[in-house]
């Protein structure tokens, strides 16, 4: 893409109504710009970057054997009623009447109905077990949105359901899910830590917000550093092998957000050089929920003894959207952004030093070229800017490689290189630049 | 994705509600479910499709040099006081208050907030031409939504926005739109035909629709047969040249909706044999609307002598959701759909005809293995369910290929490979049915 035909309406000063430095990078980069209070509409820059996350969240989901659909935005209020929350949820529902003054809603999560199409065609263990999955806009009309898409009210949200004939069933579905998260955490550059969470009236041990450290976080969490340098499940788990040995590990080593945090048992546990505590950010959250839908709503499924039984469920949610924000979060410096490479927008930043000069207006096409047509995604800053003012932008908006080329590195052959995140640059001939950026 | 682990809600009977054939087809194949009137799910089956489709229509407006964004469901409603909309539109607007009693609404279209993003960041004609598109769920209350996923309440859309500094640049934006559009619907295995539509207020030859050729479509039009035949513009085409030379070729020849036809010129202008009356289903529509919006936002550009005026737009609409719908419509039979291998959900059905022989079995895995390893997404029918139903499930479905593989054709070194829309089929060794699949 050359900057000159793209839509990259960068801030000159940074905006006063950001409190957190991702705000304020996401506006003053121009990849969000809000529409209406904790509502955004996501320019170019942050709509390639919001793909791909959402796509790293799509891949791991399929690889954990979930199956994606899409429900609408719009639901029913009747639906609700059903479960009883109707009422129950209070004012962050957004309440619709439509012309016939049918009561209903911008969906702020999606039990109800998930809950209502298993119900409607699945009646037996043996379409078990079951995880479907979306993503989608949901809506949440929270009092004071802030922090930008961090805490928007119209967010993405990728929320699995599973579906299981008993909770033993159901243990195996979270434990996919729990491994599916490390591995999407993991490959948007996160380092992120399963903690215990609250798990409601239900009890038990199956909820985990999975959080990630990060100066700005809205909450304080505690770990064993171990944690910290845990491997991470590779490509080639087997998602239908028992994963409990893989979740056992991460939950074996003390982590606890500030609500189930014990201070005597952290200093037991944990030796003082290995003890963090520090901030945290949520990016993800898995819950067995046992029958708290299925029971009001019918969903029952026959056992192999004939018995019907409500099914056994479990929610898994990530939000894109929040995502983008707590990875600018855990990944910048004073310059800018420092995109990890499997979400960056372009995959390369191609400055021209001179737009007009003869000699590096063609060596630069003839870059974008040969990286374009080796399938590397380049934003060309083909514009007339001066350098630097080119390169405070390319800082800015932290592309994971620059390539500088100007007349008088041109006339000694060489180009130069720099890495985002290292600062490291060198200079080298065009076609080793081609080589390392597209090999 | 083996049958036994995916989730593909057929219904054995045809549902009494649907009057066209593709939501009957789509509600039978359980690629959607009705959420509400008016509002779907869409589940695997059909979400993959969606997709695709979606896909198709991305890429051809990426080519075309639109560039992506996306808007938020949610608008204020002072965004539509500013261009007087809010009080002209009708009760198709889902109007909406919050819980601090602002007026807000789903929006319906996207003029007014794509106005607004513009008019903030761009001041020059030098950053036109600019063309910006989303892919985003709208809502249009309609009295009686109808027909499926054809006239839904919650529908997805493409639409995107041109702007120019003069009707001569919206003139060779209009014609970029065109282009992509009749590349658009031909990869989607539609014979689009594009036909003059109302200008409104505006006037000027600026304005068409995209119709298909469907019995069962919504209304009257009159085309010269000719126009079936005529090439559409290849993926080498230049955008940056002159496309008015495609583009009159279009339009030359005689194509009219009932609002527009003129009997006597038809008769005229078309030799008996050539002409063509039938029935279309809008698939899109293209038109320019200069400074409609621009002039009440204010939107405003300076050219090159300095002097400001509001800048000139177009809106480009196509609609995924009713997309595949048509698909369906344009190509069905008696046993059910049939796909173009652009956008169907599968490439390929495996039939295991005897799950449980163990050679059978074994021969299917192996194809499995294969196929799939070859970048093919097949659909594996492991199911206990019994051939015919099998058969009559593939046919339902309609992937482009059936792969069939039984006892008695293993034992003869044989499988038998059914293409979908012809009908032929043929029998061959697994080795060749596999290169003749991966190829």
């Amino acid at each position: 893409m050359r900057l000159s035909r793209y839509f990259l309406p960068i801030l000159k000063e940074t905006p006063k109504e950001a409190d957190i430095v991702s705000h304020r990078l996401m506006l003053r980069t121009g990849m969000i710009r809000q529409e209406a209070a904790g509502i955004y509409a996501w320019l170019p820059l942050g709509y390639k970057v919001l793909k791909k996350v959402e796509q790293v969240v799509r891949e791991e989901q399929n690889r954990a054997g979930a199956i994606e659909v899409l429900m609408p935005t719009i639901q029913s209020a009747d639906l609700w009623r059903e479960s009883g929350r109707y009422d129950d949820y209070g004012k962050e529902m957004l309440r619709i009447k439509d012309r016939h003054e049918r009561d209903m809603l911008f969906g702020p999560t999606n039990e109800e109905m998930i809950t209502e199409i298993f119900r409607a065609s699945v009646r037996s263990y043996r379409d078990l077990p079951l995880n479907l999955y979306h993503i989608q806009w949901k809506f949440r009309d929270e009092v004071r949105p802030r922090f930008g898409v961090m805490r928007s009210r119209e967010f993405l949200m990728k929320d699995a359901y599973s579906f299981d004939l008993d909770q033993a069933g159901a243990r195996v579905s979270y434990n996919k899910m729990f491994v599916a998260y490390l591995r999407t955490f993991a490959r948007l550059g996160l380092k992120a830590i399963p903690m215990a969470a609250d798990s409601g009236p239900i009890g038990g041990d199956m909820s985990h917000e999975f959080i990630i450290l990060a100066k700005t976080g809205e909450s304080e969490v505690f770990c064993d550093k171990e944690l910290l340098d845990l491997p991470i499940p590779g490509e080639d788990t087997d998602f239908e092998a028992d994963l409990s040995p893989i979740v056992s590990r991460w939950l074996e080593s003390y982590a606890a957000t500030d609500e189930k945090h014990d201070a005597a048992r952290f200093e037991a546990e944990v030796p003082a050089d290995r003890r963090i505590s520090a901030r945290g950010i949520e990016v993800g959250h898995i819950f067995y929920f046992g029958t708290k839908y299925s029971a009001p709503m019918k969903a029952v499924v026959a056992g192999p003894d004939g018995s019907e039984n409500p099914v056994h469920m479990g929610s898994y949610g990530i939000g894109p959207t929040r995502l983008v924000a707590a990875i600018i979060e855990a990944s910048h410096d004073d310059a800018g952004i420092i995109w990890p490479e499997s979400v960056a927008p372009f995959d390369v930043g191609l400055i021209n030093l001179k737009s007009g000069d003869a000699a590096t207006d063609a060596a630069c096409e003839d870059l974008y070229a040969k990286l374009t047509g080796a399938g590397r995604d380049v934003l060309y800053d083909d514009t007339g800017e001066r350098a630097g003012s080119k390169f405070a932008t390319a800082e800015l908006i932290g592309l994971p490689w620059q390539l500088i080329v100007g007349p008088k590195g041109l006339a000694a052959g060489e180009v130069e290189l720099k890495n985002r995140a290292t600062g490291e640059r060198r200079s080298l001939s065009a076609d080793s630049a081609v080589s390392k950026l597209a090999g």
